[in-house]
């Protein structure tokens, strides 16, 4: 039977932007990687696919009033690596501000001393502020970093294809430490990179990382449906997520790929209670410690115009708002204006509604309801599983690992054990051949 | 009393170029973790200061009769923290080939996990073949090389800063996390990089991590002088150590900067046995594992002539060797030749003199002995201490850390205990300032 895929979304006080406040929060613990170890540890009890970790090359704004650091995920995940055994660990890393060599290197690291864990988030960093950090006068714009994305993806899978599996020998009698003829420069030139390899390691235990991808853009979802075999998605309703969904496979068939090897995964974060009320009691403890000038820049960011001028206890002047055209690209920004539309809120209801996870849907309820719901999804067609944002760390993860899991596992919507080691087998991926495994010779012994 | 500093110079199967067929090598651990992780703990039993990964983003030539592959070392080294609580974890990273705003962060976050053990081998990186992997037609030249390395350290030194001390707040009640004033952009418009900041995670435990180099060239020196808090150098002799030695301490003092916070570490790489003929043997018996066709192309890129046409126990023909200004920069270059003239040896007889250490100082004898060597180094003006490059591991160093180390202990030469847990504690440098400490207000709050 077909089983929910479960990633534990990492952020380091939780989701809520007010998190850090909350009583039952650790932030004085933000930088202390055991924190994240007990996490990962308790993601890893509760057999999870994996741990993910966001990430961008530059601090955003708005830092005063919310933890907006950036723990750096290569690091991070091999100290979490060595923590636990067979959790998949999800790196975030950017195909406009890193190297193709750089990264194919991290990846094939974080995948051998992990035995095999390492995924993969493609992205092509949207925050305008990172181009500054790299030398650059201007963010490139989106269809050029998805040109360079796509020719880099082609780029480091030649990388991590590069080693045949058996091209390491090691056999001391002999005297052969590599098979040079099974080790391949890759002699990459295109628009947009050109890189000879070989990788300087030697094949990972995946093949390839697993690819994530999380654009909802036009361009995201081509190319999510050329590259991806997990897709991280914000929706609000039933219906947004269902039409996402069946839009994303059939892109995906069109692209002769199976369907059922892209996991479609939207976020939630849940507020769970013993009873409803407790929970709803619970979500609004948490919107009274949000900080109105910080939600308000972020809306900011989201919409592209300041509220800040207005009553905050009066209507969102819906006519102030840019039109999508105007907005550009930024799937977000429709998640945003959907609220508004759907529900009329007055603009403190929208900071709150926005707070919980920047625009992911988050719902509160009893642990049933919560279980309920995602098998509305899940069995509705809108989702393959979940990436789970607690709203705030470690505690509202181990109300969802302690009440929610079970339930899922009761029902057999979720598994009791793992079955292998590597986060493809977590997801039910084929590992990925070699390019190079038939060719008859060559390699580096040719030349 | 001055003690020695030891570091372990972490090289997969061993340094010596067969180790990986030597019968008491463990070539088929190469990739598992859990081997380093051991090698790691033996190293913070024997009190070392540090481990050492040296780096480089391409695959070299000659692959097929040893271990070639690369480690990427801040992946391997954030797993090997979470292995340890005190030893200082020493990455090699290019400042040609990474983004300053990358480096930064990688760094920042190991010293972070690791409670402040980072330290940064500044390399400008010398393999050709890498700047095929990054775009590039022709590998940048030598001093412009340097040159961009010298306002990259400048440029990450910032990065570091940027973030004063007192910056992460962390106030639940007040709502303030972060004060802004005190976290800086660095603004950066140089010659070869520019780069706004400010860093996108807080100051980290140890200020910046403990800045080191190895190049022994001209502007190698030049920079070490502006920049290194240690210096790994290779030596032959103790004559040419001592000179190097006093040479960097004067550069070090015209910089203004004081030379007793600068450490000069030559290699050793020790064949350790209860009588030196036992001592001898085990370095025969390497010797003859060693593959001429291998050694012969090592050879040839030292040298930069092929003498595979010759008779291996002829003598090296001295007069087909280019001369110093023809081979360009290199100081391993002169090492080789300086053992031609010294030793007269047969062209076997020199590789297999190489193959102990790629230059590096190799020693057989009793721990006794071994102890003395070092002992005379550290006295006689050439050396603060050594980098150490067991011929092969794991079974290498445990002859060191368990027959040499506690001689050295006895003697007062080495420590028995850690007074510290930070790498600069172990050296005894201080923890620097942030530059924008000074400042009052400012930062990103003024914008």
């Amino acid at each position: 039977m077909r089983q929910l895929n479960l990633n534990l979304f990492v952020y380091p006080a939780g989701h809520h932007e007010a998190a850090w406040r909350f009583r039952g929060a650790e932030p004085h613990r933000v930088l202390d990687i055991t924190y994240y170890q007990e996490l990962a540890r308790r993601a890893e009890e509760a057999t999870f696919d994996a741990v993910f970790f966001a990430d961008g090359p530059s601090l955003p704004d708005n830092v005063r009033y919310a933890s907006r650091f950036r723990l750096e995920p290569f690091t991070w995940l091999s100290a979490l690596a060595m923590a636990t055994s067979r959790i998949g660990l999800i790196a975030t890393a950017s195909t406009t501000y890193l190297e193709p060599y750089n990264l194919a290197r991290l990846f094939a690291s974080l995948d051998h001393l992990s035995g095999g864990r390492a995924g993969w988030n493609i992205v092509t960093t949207g925050a305008p502020q990172a181009a500054q950090n790299f030398g650059l006068d201007e963010h490139p714009e989106h269809a050029s970093r998805y040109a360079r994305a796509d020719e880099f993806v082609r780029v480091v899978s030649a990388l991590w294809d590069s080693w045949e599996d058996d091209a390491l020998v090691i056999d001391p009698e002999s005297g052969v430490f590599a098979d040079d003829a099974k080790i391949h420069p890759i002699e990459h030139a295109g628009e947009w990179l050109r890189v000879r390899g070989p990788l300087n390691t030697p094949r990972i235990p995946q093949g390839r990382p697993v690819y994530v991808q999380a654009g909802s853009s036009e361009d995201g979802k081509a190319f999510a449906a050329r590259h991806a075999e997990a897709i991280f998605t914000a929706h609000q309703t039933l219906g947004n997520a269902r039409a996402f969904y069946a839009d994303v496979k059939a892109r995906v068939k069109a692209e002769g790929r199976d369907p059922d090897l892209v996991k479609v995964l939207p976020g939630i974060s849940p507020f769970i209670g013993s009873t409803e009320a407790e929970a709803l009691a619970l979500q609004k403890e948490f919107d009274e410690l949000t900080q109105p000038e910080y939600s308000l820049r972020q809306l900011r960011q989201l919409l592209g115009v300041d509220l800040s001028g207005h009553d905050l206890d009066g209507p969102v002047p819906r006519e102030k708002l840019p039109t999508h055209e105007q907005r550009g690209y930024g799937s977000r920004f429709q998640v945003v204006v959907d609220i508004i539309d759907r529900e009329r809120p007055t603009i403190r209801q929208l900071l709150h509604r926005l707070a919980g996870a920047r625009g992911h849907w988050v719902t509160a309820g009893t642990p049933e309801q919560i279980a309920d719901r995602m098998q509305e999804w899940f069995l509705g067609g809108a989702a393959d599983g979940f990436n789970v944002m607690p709203p705030y760390l470690n505690g509202g993860f181990d109300a969802f690992a302690d009440e929610v899991v079970p339930i899922l596992r009761r029902r057999g919507l979720f598994r009791t054990a793992y079955e292998g080691s590597t986060l493809r087998s977590h997801y039910g991926l084929p590992r990925p051949a070699s390019q190079y495994g038939s060719l008859s010779g060559g390699g580096l012994r040719a030349r």
